[in-house]
């Protein structure tokens, strides 16, 4: 396993090994690796000759408000979780090497935004589009990896690819769950035991929806307030969001048709929840 | 020679061509071949072992205001001159073809625009980045080509290809010359014949500039009150802007120092012309 700082070097390795016809699958993260990043890896992996990650906390998707300094970082246990994963290259440039100086250009997402948690996040997913286009210009990978998890940046990622023309493969990579449904998340341990035996609830009400639908149901706020009333009985949870919206365009729907998300953000005492359901209808 | 009007068939032709090692040189244009165009044509042949003009007249560009839909178009001709100039592909896709829907993402210029030319066009540069980061995409050229007479979207691109990392090197072509020194342009017809001949006094103004220069002149007020009056007293044309900048940064100068760029517009009866010099000091 190779770790590469610099731009140059990273492009001549991609170079390299695209003249000798290898595929290059392509994991981007902000580091500080947990089970989704390995899920990633371990696709990414079976479904190419040559895997790369990178971590780079981007500056440019954080809010003035938000945490880029204090984002946790541990180079070296990334380091190894890589290795045991078989990645062949770790790309890990600095801020400098990425921005060297103010970009004369930046990506602007236009839509797809303005729901969910873009709205709590004016530019995040500018930082996204712009940091991702420049990663995949360095990578220029067969197929890129990202997580359903979160199914807002999925959906960015999509328009990013299509509406851009990039010739990357976008791999959408489903929700690792515990075993009562929960969907795994480095942030779960800030759950109270009691939080924790009631978060399953979030699972559950997705499906009950999911069953609700596959039974006829095609009324939005029917199936919302089923989700919220499902939640509210079942925790203590503060409901932050329930949304259905057409997907990957996320825009809001009169009747649930052709292919829909169910997002939902619950806040606990220490820690706030997302999870979805995205359901193929007909 | 291959006309070429869906994305995907293009990409696959680029596709065959790099999987067989071929150097690809792109020149992409809005049509209405003009002889700058042939030169950057040349040069692509001369350095690529194949060679891709597109042909797209690229709505983003235009304001409400300005003339897309008037804009002038011949594709016949512009074939016959592809074809003289051994063109391999021409990509030739339509308004739908490139945005089949509205684009969730866009690319934005946040530098180098407010000067010159763009200060006149809100949004241009975006337009152009937009519909470049595209055809970069589907094209993944080797090299790309433009002619330094249009020097701000040459630097617009150079922070483009910069700093969204596209690995491809940017062609920036001379400015091609009258045997007075007119820049050539198909708008020089529309030049009364006196204004013609006094046309050539934006060029001597420029190399008169330069000898201020290699003789020591590092004041941009002088250089441009020199350049102004020149103007004004050889020709009845009304000045828009003479500006000196540094490049391809396009930042305004206390002092003439290192790459600067002079340029200038011009206001004739029925015409608008411009020039530049782009000068390496010491």
């Amino acid at each position: 396993m190779k770790v590469i700082t610099a731009i140059k070097d990273m492009h001549a390795e991609i170079l390299k090994q695209k003249g000798l016809g290898k595929t290059i699958g392509f994991v981007p993260t902000m580091g500080f690796l947990h089970e989704g990043h390995l899920t990633l890896l371990k696709q990414a992996r079976k479904e190419n000759d040559i895997v790369v990650l990178s971590i780079f906390v981007n500056p440019l998707q954080f809010g003035p408000n938000e945490d880029f300094s204090t984002y946790p970082r541990d180079f070296e246990r990334d380091l190894a979780l890589a290795e045991a994963e078989k990645v062949d290259y770790v790309f890990y440039p600095s801020v400098e090497e990425m921005y060297p100086h103010k970009p004369s250009v930046k990506a602007v997402v236009q839509e797809r935004t303005d729901v969910l948690c873009g709205e709590s996040r004016p530019g995040h997913f500018d930082g996204v589009a712009t940091v991702l286009t420049k990663l995949f210009n360095i990578m220029t990978p067969t197929r890129a990896y990202f997580g359903k998890k979160d199914a807002q940046q999925v959906a960015v990622i999509h328009g990013l690819i299509a509406d851009f023309n990039f010739p990357i493969e976008l791999i959408a990579v489903d929700i690792v769950r515990e075993a009562d449904g929960l969907a795994k998340s480095s942030r779960n341990v800030n759950l109270l035991p009691v939080e924790r035996q009631q978060a399953a609830v979030l699972y559950r009400s997705l499906q009950k929806a999911k069953t609700a639908i596959d039974l006829g149901e095609r009324n939005p706020e029917s199936l919302i307030n089923m989700i919220k009333e499902m939640i509210s009985s079942e925790s203590t949870g503060q409901i932050d969001y329930v949304e259905t919206l057409s997907y990957p365009q996320l825009k809001p729907l009169e009747k649930l048709e052709s292919t829909i998300i169910i997002a939902l953000a619950v806040n606990f005492s220490k820690v706030r929840l997302i999870d979805n359901f995205i359901i193929q209808i007909d």
